[in-house]
């Protein structure tokens, strides 16, 4: 039997902080299912092709990896692709109240998925996919923080701003 | 001389954990008005009268209750209410910053009003108004975390998500 | 009925700050319990005897106010004293989390204890008796931080210090 | 060499906890600038003159001040101005996340610029622009937390409420 | 290859809080090796040997399970095991802290071992050693927070306090 | 005039964190003095003489630096070294309420003095005296935490140990 984790996120876009966590949860699952959360109501600023697109470039090498999206209940999402667990990475103190709040929720909802957090390493403890943009935005030095793809991507959105 | 405290809150809509902290709310005080918060500018899932609806009918057992709105100062409400305390029940350390921030600049604003707190009991501690409303909307199973009514008006609410 | 509070603690030696609970507790209860929690394990620099001599000159304009000391449960001396509150004051955050496993625990022992908690007025939120103590033992000004009464009996304790 | 400093913020509007900080940056500084953040997409109250004008009023009497404006990236403006400093207030543990995480990102775009932190008096460790302007919206007394000329523009604005 | 995880701890005596994350650690990993930390310095309740009696009775149906001891550096004991993975609880943001620090501090002593954090069950958020050894002590009733034969060898060792 | 500050602390033993707030730190002000608390009642690993001995060391190259030793209150020491403020570095969110309850009484002490507060490296986070002392003992490689002189006296420390 495969051990197939869930790892949810909006990846708008991915950064490094998440390939060490993808990297870290391929030691512990035999697969990892990147779901993309679809949440019209949030603005993103890349389009969900644009993210997916850029998680398959980034994360080719990594191993067993699958790349998804979804829209509604995220336990739903696990029971759907037969995943026990839900993979989440943690770096700071307000991330834990709210990681803990949904995995109670979660747990609540359906039993048999387990919420499992990964540290991220302390080099990305300070990276976010939202800080990120806003730094890049200003032509900030992002390149250490994001795969290739990505610190080209988000250099041609905010090319008109340079 | 009654004893009259004040629970605000957006009950959009009431929890358990709400009806728990009024439970316990209503042995301390002879009293507790229930005070609705108008914010014209935060977007709501059910209207004033809804909630209001919702409140009166899961707390028609509850003991000495009434049901109000304010959409001003709550220390205000207060005081035309002849209420001595604010009740707030507490779950998390986040709320708790937020919490003392809000006592803080009432007893500045008015230093006859004293907030009290008290412990949302264990099995609500995850619950939240809004993350149910997250649950609800894609058929995600709640009716442990809501009185009855609330939870037909859920299914109600979000029956063309399903 | 009169509505009876437990306030314990170990009061080692009371402050301004306790009052000020103290104070905020008689306008929610008809009485306050001040419990003293008699610990042979801890070290302390004022025997029960001299915490309860203070407690009580302080406090003696303060209301319907009784002192008393306990060694075991919390809740056993609530219910042998038919308190049906325990009354904690809080200042910071990590206060709050124990506050709140104890609040918990309380509660798994006597459900019908309650446990309420009021803010600490803003001037004293950053003392306590072993912060209060720290200073007075190398000559600290603390006379607007503890009662006139406390202020002597430190001054004494640590006379030969300076 | 002149030691500058810059002191980064909305100011929407100021309050007496900024020139608070303010007054204790010019103990370690010879010179701060005060760096109002040029948000377009963030909703403000005053509009970028009206800020700088309650700036100017309220810091003349304080000693070697400067007030401009920026809109990307903090370090840049910083290296602009020869500033090897930014100050900040800090009041609460969820600011101190948000501002570490801030100071991190700052860093890495530019290891020349350090980020100093100074605790706000405990006077003003509640109060925030943001719970002034709510509490001034409903005709609440907030002229002990804002110099007057803030004072006077808010009743100004929010006149039409009362 | 078998999956083994490391689950440290003083289990001074174990609770069915260690138990809960016992069973959800071995839906993740084939083996757990529980470790208890012998530390001379710390003044424990019970001696190593009635910690490991108890461990064995109440986890002898949990699956698959080796009890041993370690007295150096976690990493060292986890190399030496052949396990790959760390296995912590949590349940509070103080825990987070502290976990946070010492995984980081593993991390950098071995690479090769990886913490991985699961969530505590909701029904023992409250429960810890020291606070029911403290309940224990003075006769509270603690048989829902710890398997039967740690209720029994608690009710022996506090038998003359009551 | 020359501004100086006091770093206090146990420097038991000095680390790399320490250095690089001590960096850090002479950026701001023209004077660094360390002032190691003796404090007989805290058992320590090293003596003061040893403290010092490393501290003077690791510091040699660092610029206008000065080592003493207190053992009254940091508000008394700095008036009398004619510190104008007290520098400290932060790490995590534990740090930061004692920290600010510490700033806040020293500053009821003696209003002269200021706290300032920088950021400890991102390489530095997790390292403090206690836990290095931890690791040192059972043999783990912290020669990239230590300056090399504390490197070298922790082996001698702890030779018997392993």
């Amino acid at each position: 039997m495969k051990r197939t984790a869930i790892y949810p996120g909006s990846f708008d876009p991915v950064t490094n902080g998440h390939l060490d966590i993808l990297e870290r949860g391929l030691i512990l699952f035999d697969k990892v299912i990147i779901a993309i959360l679809v949440n019209p109501e949030k603005k993103a600023l890349f389009s969900i092709e644009e993210r997916e697109e850029m998680l398959k470039t980034s994360t080719k090498d990594l191993g067993n990896i699958e790349i998804g999206t979804f829209g509604g209940l995220l336990v739903d999402y696990a029971a759907q692709k037969k995943a026990y667990a839900v993979l989440r990475g943690m770096r700071a103190v307000s991330d834990f109240e709210y990681e803990f709040q949904m995995a109670l929720m979660n747990r609540k909802l359906n039993r048999e998925v387990q919420t499992v957090f990964l540290m991220t390493g302390l080099r990305w403890i300070f990276t976010s996919s939202s800080i990120i943009k806003e730094a890049a935005q200003f032509g900030g030095r992002i390149d250490e923080m994001v795969p290739p793809c990505v610190n080209k991507k988000l250099s041609e959105k905010f090319a008109h701003n340079l």
